[in-house]
């Protein structure tokens, strides 16, 4: 399923004989093996010997190296360095501090620093409220996470998430304007996380949670919103649900159906699909069926997780029991953020006229979405390399940038929901059919969108 | 004593009557007050009012208001508005979070987030001492603080303790490249500040403590020093340590003593005040007294506090008791950093020959300079305008870019003592004079000398 990347692109420095036939023999090693050769440069070139960068996408770790050992088998090849472009980029971190303020010289340092300063902090101890004004709070937000479910790498602990929470502070800047720094924390216990948040709040104007393992986060979360006068947003439920939510309008209107008659399925009851669930219902949609690896959740089951009862006693109706193959029948809408490979085409055969099918587990979705095409009529998936991607840098950056601008003190399920209707109108008619329901990442214009309807259901 | 400087720099807008006696009036009403002008604008002109934006210095906020209310109070003379240029400079923080990567297209977004970051991620995971190279750990200090002991303004709080924070970060920057963040604690419990400093490590190559009172910061350096495998320094302490033993080696070598056979009085045993006896005892001075509030320290005088019966083990040979005043009679050197005006030139007269006063206290020193200078052969301060300002920015930006390029685990005194005679090397031979002992704070050799002495201890 996987197909070579940028994201594993390598650099292999060759040494090989000059003979005519060298360059032909290095090429077909790369492709033999299934690498994607996107450059090729002769470094030096002398009467016994041509040295070669040779430039290639590859889909693994592994894959990368079978391209190597590909081309060390050659007859008088030596594989001299392998460079990770990816490795490359990440050198010495992602991101930076930098001063806005000019310090030239002794006047610059009186202001901005002693004894300056010393009356704007006084100003902020007689009125806090001026730390929004006086300070990077107004501008700034933790990305806070305990390392414990980090991209589907699962529990890598903080310091591996570290370039996860980098990326997405360079993301947040690049797309929103937002200041946004790292807070991995050195622990996975709830009660330890909740206080370091709340001790480290003071310099944020708002706190977005990252890969932290369901159940953990929903406590996490709930009483972070409690306790803080900032808003909290978890982002691996509340990003994607936004995000699902805002493609599911743009996928109902290609097929002309009415949210309040379908019948939705959502695979994988975790941070994402509770939050997807929660978020549905706000829109009354016909009915949910939830699916997790025990099958249809129902009230039956006898469930003890606290999200799990919430989600039986507000999905499922009709109270159906059985597996992810019999919700399927019937249904209008498949909603996955699961595991890979769950079911194929013949499953998509048995559901409603007309199917929509988010296959959005990482990397593998839930079904290849070229057999979900058989059968669907709008298909979604996570993927770069295919169209509609769901993705979640198309709904934070936007919400946190209406969130600092309107001084939010919290969150709430209709700022959510603002936020997944700008999406979704991003696309307008013209443009909606099935291959586009979601704006493309870099369309420039979905953040400032997105902050604008944030910013207006946080101060109307 | 406090003279009016750019710290308390305003802009007033006036609007005044078009006579031609109004702009004398006008600064001829500042002038009286106190106030220095340092631009006249006539922003409007009309035939019935001119509105003039009039930009002084001033000596305190309650100085600004009676400038204002000296103008306010001319016939026909109405205040529009009071800028201060130094809350202008702070308008929304004042350092920023800056991508270092490009994320132009769809290949840098592979490579600077998913999918290519999970490489990163897993070669951080399997190797944890990756995170310094493919992190902004390698980088990356945390500025850490309680806001219990903020400048001379005491215990105003984490919020308002920002604006000092965010001002370290870009002097960290501006002067050794180094990446600092506020990490300001909303706790002042001596336990959940050592936790939470332990909580947030992950991503940082070490900690500045900052303005964190004593005796708590004693107790949060030494059990983080054990707990963490980064360096912890907290600057009140050892960067005025630091600073004060530069400027004392200089200071001797104007005056042609050695250490050996000096009697030395700290005035002050807060952070600062011990740390600056630590350091000195390593470099064996003739002996020390330290003066608190209730005088000289001395083993007799039964203190509780494990901080003081360290100095009194540790200093006053003789076993002296008696105030300040008692102390002084004979001394070489007198250090203070405790509290303005505790002495005259009459007592510094009665001081050994060709004494060395450091009045060190912020704002205001324990004894006027001018007055000092009478019977002292070196006088300095830690103010802007006199010579000799002895400033903690000589001492850590230089540290830390040490200890990051060293990627040290810890920090000793041999490493305090390198980087105070990097600093005191800064001042040659032909430069050093009574006026001149230590280097300017924007001379931009001390940072990289004291830099590549830390880095040098730290790796020897």
């Amino acid at each position: 399923m996987p197909v070579p990347g940028p994201g594993y692109s390598i650099t292999v420095r060759v040494e090989a004989p000059p003979s005519a036939g060298a360059a032909g023999d290095l090429t077909s090693a790369v492709g033999r093996v299934g690498g994607v050769i996107t450059a090729f440069d002769v470094v030096e070139s002398h009467s016994d010997r041509v040295v070669v960068d040779i430039t290639c996408n590859a889909m693994s770790a592994n894959h990368a190296r079978d391209i190597t050992d590909a081309l060390q088998a050659l007859p008088g090849v030596e594989v001299r360095k392998v460079s990770d472009r990816t490795f490359l980029m990440h050198l010495g971190g992602k991101i930076e501090v930098s001063a806005k303020v000019a310090l030239r010289n002794r006047d610059d340092l009186s202001r901005a620093y002693t004894p300056g300063v010393a009356r704007v902090c006084t100003a902020i101890a007689e009125n806090p409220a001026d730390a929004r004004r006086l300070t990077i709070k107004r501008n700034t937000v933790a990305v806070v996470t305990d390392g414990s479910a980090v991209l589907g790498l699962g529990n890598i602990g903080p310091a591996a998430a570290l370039p996860v929470m980098e990326g997405k502070a360079a993301l947040f800047k690049k797309f929103a304007g937002v200041d946004a720094w790292p807070v991995c924390l050195d622990t996975q216990d709830t009660e330890e996380i909740i206080r370091a948040v709340e001790l480290i709040a003071p310099v944020y104007g708002g706190v977005n949670l990252e890969d932290i393992a369901a159940p953990r986060c929903f406590e996490i979360e709930a009483r972070l919103r409690e306790k803080l006068d900032i808003p909290v947003f978890h982002d691996d439920q509340h990003g994607t649900a936004i995000c699902v939510v805002a493609a599911l309008r743009n996928a109902l209107r290609v097929v002309g159906k009415q949210l309040a008659d379908c019948k939705i399925v959502v695979c994988g009851v975790g941070a994402a699909g509770s939050a997807i669930i929660r978020l549905l219902l706000q829109r009354g949609p016909g009915d949910i069926l939830a699916v997790d690896v025990d099958g249809i959740v129902h009230s039956g089951r006898g469930d003890t997780d606290g999200n799990l009862r919430w989600v039986a006693a507000n999905t499922n109706r009709e109270g159906k029991a059985g597996g992810l193959h019999d919700a399927l029948v019937g249904a209008d809408v498949f909603i996955g953020v699961s595991a890979p490979n769950l079911f194929g085409a013949e499953q998509v055969a048995t559901m409603a006229d007309d199917a929509v099918v988010f296959a959005l587990a990482n990397p593998d979705p839930e079904i290849d979405p070229l057999e979900a095409q058989r059968h669907a009529a709008v298909v979604a998936t996570g993927r770069s390399d295919y169209p509609n991607q769901i993705n979640n840098v198309l709904a934070f950056p936007g919400v946190f940038r209406g969130l600092l601008d309107a001084q939010a003190h919290g969150i709430t399920d209709l700022m959510l929901l603002a936020a997944a209707d700008a999406i979704a109108d991003v696309v307008d008619g013209d443009r909606l059919n099935a291959s586009f329901i979601v704006p493309s990442v870099f369309d420039a214009a979905v953040a400032p969108a997105v902050a604008d309807a944030v910013r207006k259901a946080a101060t109307a």
